[in-house]
């Protein structure tokens, strides 16, 4: 495999990205190989939930914050391919009748809906695994105080005081009273958790110095931030063909976003605010980390 | 904590184990310190889970296997715990109106009727996750190569081509016909891998040699098989009373086992003849294996 240059448009090199992840994660979730001895529904099941699209920003995330701190993409990819498989997982869980009740995503129906909820659950669950046999692997990172430290990472991250704890309190909203402190609490674990561990993760796997790893903590907080907050204002604003999916949802959840607690004008404000936090926290990687950088534009302004 | 004294008989180490066990995922599950910043519904489902009660057989034979392989039960008590919360969160899943769809467990409400599917699923997939946050920190074992293989091994056992996949091949049982080879694979798959990788951890643990690891593997893979056929045949002669849940429920589902297929009388048989093997394996730890070899007669005398 041969990196990508690095002096790619952010946009070229998020889609360079996307395919060196598409190809990875199809590599690991092979029919044969891999998957010798997987169960041809769960192995199915596994491919339609991570393969076929998605933006990939988290694992885009691994393997820029990797290349900052002296990784080859191919050093990252699999790490970067673990966290998408959390993510992919979340998706499944999140969509289930008992959660969500999703139909659709990314324009396909959903897994529960493509199979069975039964085979949904499954899937969620051998991905969530799967991540962790991805980071554990040896092909991962040659130390394994690296491996062990990003299975640790990553657990926090996706676990009851993360992603899945934020997920509880997001289902507990409707029909509670959120403070802003509450909201942006939850926002922080559902969202903002994954998202930094994924900026975090490339300084853990180039053994980056306190002051870098800590300026990618830094930069993936404000950005997970950003993302929610674009998040909400495209379910308020966004057109439902662009996402691929229904919108308007949250309000109809009776769901608690920031944007209603604060007015879409705040918003915009706050979304521009966290976009410079965001590139601030770049400093100590001066012109390097222009592609980050322009990441959190991307983030601050998407419409999809 | 003090280790449990060597001399004990098998029942009495088995509950000493059990008590350990229980005490540490207490900790771990603590609603406060270890469990600060989780959703109190979340925490409080994943201790219904975990908490009050079970054999804690799994994690009896990491503690157990670790002590032959000369880790005091201290040093392996958290990748004990680690085990059974993948355990607990398999069956909090398997309960679930889309899989088994049980109401009782251990005779009390299972998960989602105590709480609801959402939380179910959730806290479900918040064990699995903490599995690996344990298995991962540094006070599991000083040494980062140990806590990676410890992650990697679980998850391979737990996974796809494990214990999730044999999930799935069991669900789709029902209505095909499986022949002994099936049937086997499925179990091991659902049952053998997670009770095979509790003996092989603490081999991990005690970084023994590979004649000693092959030794564990072998007992466990037969203690494993010997398991699942003697809950087969509680299954058809059990008593509902004892198991605290519903007996016969395998025949009623559809499902093919062993039992049904050979027959009460050979099943027997092959039962004595996995003890046997078990018991074999475990030549090279001479007298010191002694409660390893009860464990495999209480596995194939079990009346609950």
């Amino acid at each position: 495999m041969r990196d990508i240059p690095a002096e790619l448009t952010f946009k070229q090199r998020l889609n360079a990205c996307a395919s060196l992840i598409e190809e990875r994660l199809s590599q690991w979730l092979a029919l044969s190989e891999n998957g010798a001895g997987v169960p041809s529904r769960l192995a199915e099941a596994m491919r339609h939930a991570t393969l076929g699209g998605g933006k990939r920003l988290r694992p885009f995330l691994v393997l820029e914050s990797a290349r900052l701190c002296g990784l080859a993409d191919d050093n990252a990819v699999n790490a970067a391919a673990a966290l998408e498989c959390v993510h992919c997982y979340s998706l499944v869980h999140d969509d289930l009748p008992a959660m969500d009740n999703d139909d659709m995503r990314r324009g396909r129906p959903t897994v529960h809906r493509a199979f069975d909820e039964a085979t949904a659950i499954l899937a969620g669950d051998s991905l969530l695994t799967l991540a962790f046999e991805i980071m554990a692997d040896p092909a991962t990172h040659p130390d394994a105080r690296i491996r062990a430290e990003l299975c640790l990472g990553l657990a926090r991250a996706a676990g009851r005081a993360g992603m899945a704890g934020g997920q509880m309190l997001d289902l507990e909203a409707p029909g509670r009273t959120l403070r802003e402190g509450d909201i942006l609490r939850l926002q922080a674990m559902k969202t903002g958790a994954l998202i930094g561990f994924g900026c975090e993760a490339g300084a853990i796997l180039g053994s980056a110095s306190h002051e870098r790893r800590q300026a990618l903590r830094r930069y993936g907080a404000a950005l997970g931030q950003a993302f929610q907050l674009a998040d909400d204002l495209l379910d308020v604003e966004g057109d439902a063909a662009a996402l691929g999916k229904a919108t308007a949802k949250d309000a109809e959840a009776g769901k608690a976003t920031l944007v209603a607690l604060i007015g879409v004008e705040n918003a915009r404000a706050r979304l521009r605010q966290l976009e410079e936090d965001a590139r601030a926290a770049l400093a100590p990687f001066g012109k390097d980390a222009h592609i980050l950088a322009e990441a959190a534009s991307f983030v601050t302004t998407r419409s999809h």
